[in-house]
């Protein structure tokens, strides 16, 4: 099923608006042509509409938000709902700042994206309206961890429920759910935390797996979060002693680059609830 | 005549001034000083022409063009042509909005660049006023093949005619014309395709290119577009199995900054028509 | 002494605000999670108060300035200094322009930043109003050496004492100094200055070393300083042949990630004077 996930994205080539941060740009467009998408960026209010128009998918990201692109986040977005496009929400920083905290439940009432992933203090933020996000890092307190599963998971579902949305927390285990199915998927590697970009990366992966499988959001956000996961240990398993984590910026994208869906079948770990 | 290029660039480090896109701006300004030149970036309007001046050539990308960077191009462009300096514009994504479309009719009609470099979509869109760019990659029914060979290049010069600048349409086969000689270019490989940034990386050495050898431009701008082909081909080499998009964006800047005159000479592939 | 300041950093995880330019944002927040901080940019003003709150210091740099990001940067840095965070001001390519000059010169005098780094022709342009800086590079004919060393100590510190601030000005010989006390520092390589962003880089690690040691900036300073250049000869020994200026900033955050507060210690070459 995941590999059936990975292989339309190759096989489809969906075109995935990115309106995103300067931060992680340049890698998100990477994985994107890694993962077998093609990727374009534009956050200018008198085109993004027909940018979003010609393309599959759309990828909003508040990481460097600013008065001129949160004009524009909102009119693709809705342009996009409007072409049954999937629109995918990463509210990086929810709760670092009243702005992002109030752009991204905006971008919630009125765009309706079809999938949000952050970590889990971001999502805490947009559930709860407030939070103690560690900038645009979760927050200790909040890490989801085998003792707090079962609330967490009840926690993302009641929010996946009253979003309509399909919602991925991520850290060290993830969790993916439509509200009423949730994969526990526990792919991954502390590194992944110590590069700039692997949440945004992640964020534009998920909008090409659901543009190439319009159909089933849930599988298709399950796949993407367990190929980031399964390239990050293979990433770090090609580390010698001298690398560190710019090095493994590099093979995170290259595993991608390379991974077939045979090998994201034998080597995802999830439970589907 | 190619080696010559190349290495008034390394004598000559020129400063070029580029007002370009957030997605790849990092791998340009790293490409410009893998070639010898040095680069700076600047779109503030309040600023620009003061910046154009002190540089050797300007480098205009629309790739992430918006309200505010698009008088700066105009500006600067203006300024810089004023002074004689080379402009280079590099058309990104043209033919995939109206605001793409306008903003490079515009800088050709009011700037007239010394050069473009693009796609064959982006600019079939700006010879056609209109076009069916995929994003910003070409669609692949435009693609310059042998059987299409003869055509594309009386397009392309034709463009050049009217432009009045050199032009370099770059793909599986690259044309380089000023609209009476034509450089054909049969160097590069298909992962130059599966980055971001090839192109945005050759406009800019493009650029650099010029501006050393101001002259010249014809013969410049073929040598810029063998360079990164030939580099493209020797970064391929080195890849291993485990290695992909991400470590051949490494290894592509890296062959640049290595490469000598008589490489470029020995291993560029092409003819003058 | 090096080794604390380093151990710290890795021990306090500071967050750190940037407001950056868009060039080289990637490998600064990839440097700071590699030296044991974590980064957060944000240059919008109606949020830029309220994330420098919620940090420990704050980098500003002027390499891509603009008319909306110059309010966001005199703002964050008053609250910040209102706080008694660290503010670090990297005044890229002043010198190259009246607004870069004028921006620069004014944060120096409504935010009194506690650190400024830059290169010699920068720091020249901020002392006397006026430059030759070669866009963002140094001039060739302001070069510290150790003809001109004393000479150029002397200046620096005359720069330190008029504007409160401890002044890092980097290049083959590097001075660090509070108006008082004086590191000069040799390590480093001229493979640093093939790459795009290494200052860039230092100036957002200083200012992480500054929040883990905040009452002692100079020590702190000359730490960032003399780790960077160290992890530069050690990246550099790792190049092979084949390997470039894009495989060098690999290896250099790479070192930096590795570093030990031991190996610093042991490889920091400065007297104090």
């Amino acid at each position: 099923m995941l590999k059936e996930m990975l292989e339309n994205v190759r096989l489809r080539t969906p075109l995935i608006h990115n309106i995103t941060n300067y931060v992680t740009v340049n890698d998100c467009a990477n994985i994107l042509i890694a993962c077998g998408a093609s990727p374009i960026m534009s956050d200018e209010l008198a085109e993004v509409e027909e940018i979003t128009t010609i393309c599959n998918a759309l990828n909003i990201n508040i990481g460097t938000l600013n008065s001129h692109t949160i004009p524009s986040m909102l009119a693709a977005g809705k342009k996009a709902r409007s072409l049954s496009h999937h629109v995918l929400l990463d509210p990086v920083g929810a709760g670092a700042s009243k702005l992002r905290t109030n752009t991204a439940l905006r971008i919630l009432d009125e765009v309706k994206p079809s999938a949000v992933r952050g970590n889990i203090s971001e999502i805490k933020a947009l559930a709860m309206g407030e939070g103690s996000t560690k900038g645009v890092d979760a927050d200790v307190a909040d890490t989801v961890t085998d003792d707090t599963l079962e609330q967490s998971i009840g926690f993302v579902k009641s929010f996946a429920a009253k979003t309509g949305a399909v919602v991925a927390v991520t850290g060290a285990i993830d969790i993916v759910t439509d509200g009423n199915r949730t994969f526990v998927i526990r792919n991954g590697h502390p590194m992944l935390s110590r590069i700039t970009g692997s949440g945004c990366m992640l964020s534009a992966m998920t909008a090409a797996y659901l543009a190439a499988n319009p159909e089933t959001p849930l599988e298709a956000t399950a796949a993407a979060v367990c190929a980031m996961g399964l390239c990050g240990e293979k990433a770090q398993e090609r580390l010698t002693d001298c690398d560190g984590n710019s090095t493994f910026r590099d093979y995170l994208i290259d595993e991608i680059y390379n991974l077939s869906g045979d090998a994201l079948e034998a080597g995802a770990k999830y439970e589907l609830r």
